[in-house]
């Protein structure tokens, strides 16, 4: 009998272990983990490390070119070319760098240079949030400076973010022109 | 005496279950899976969604403009800020692209559109494959473009590949200067 027990839970153990060593499932949209029962929004650590990258848009400025880097959390590439959509708690992170610049072999060349800012949008598709003033039209909304990285300064995403993504208003407010990782493959 | 065998064969797997269930390690550096016996070097697929980003350079030409995304085989950054080098069997990719422009909310905007070629590089400490004359200078050299994907297309690095690279020689021949999540954290 004890044999008996024994083996049946050793075989469950095995299968357990044949389980544990799949690749890892990519999906898991934790943006949740990272917000407070009122809302309030932490910035993600290790981006650069552990989130994928969708795209980098360099801006043009004679005041200060920039490099505008998008990241996702694990996942959100995949399931968006399935699906057309950004899973409910996918996090964007957009890190926005001042920019360098010089000629190279290739010619005249910007890359980035100095974090100044990190823009973070959290998926939200059942309005957790509707009293806090930083969730709405589906999304969390957060800021946070280099100057004081783990502070999030915006007041009111309506004043403070939505503006510059009106133009992307159809595409869920993200400019996924520039996420070549979105698009069918 | 089989009770006492069992109990410790349950010990030893729930074990390696913890092993197992611990963050997986990022560091294994598979670039010689893409190599075969004579050095000849196959393209990663689905480094958009598996790989890290490095960083991105951006070439001004009026001819044509460049978004040039840098990707590495992952646990690439982590090693290379603990040891200041690239591992042996890392993988960098680098994805060229057009780009598109436009007047955005940002100013005047760049971003990546239509792959043109990828370059791969494969770290190489041993010297592996000394009769190859895709290998050398402690890497593996190959190009690919978008209307082939998966045929490699040089024949010479000494020729096809270094000639770009001879300003960051001092850097194992990587432009490491616009990879920001290779700088200390």
């Amino acid at each position: 009998m004890i044999l008996r027990l024994c083996i049946l839970v050793l075989t469950s153990l095995v299968l357990a272990g044949y389980e544990e060593v799949k690749p890892q499932p990519q999906n898991n949209y934790r943006g949740f983990d990272l917000v407070d029962k009122a809302g309030n929004i932490r910035r993600p650590a290790d981006v650069r490390d552990h989130y994928q990258s969708l795209g980098t848009y360099v801006v043009l400025d004679p005041k200060g070119d920039q490099v505008h880097a998008t990241y996702a959390s694990p996942g959100t590439a995949e399931n968006y070319r399935k699906t057309g959509k950004f899973a409910d708690g996918t996090v964007l992170v957009k890190e926005v760098f001042g920019a360098d610049h010089a000629q190279m072999t290739t010619g005249d060349v910007r890359w980035a240079s100095g974090t100044k800012v990190w823009f973070v949008m959290i998926k939200d598709e059942k309005g957790r949030y509707s009293d806090n003033p930083l969730w709405g039209d589906g999304w969390g909304w957060a800021l946070f400076k280099s100057d004081a990285p783990d502070k999030q300064v915006a007041t009111d995403y309506k004043k403070d973010c939505l503006g510059c993504h009106i133009p992307a208003r159809g595409t869920d407010w993200v400019y996924v022109q520039g996420y070549p990782v979105l698009a069918a493959k």
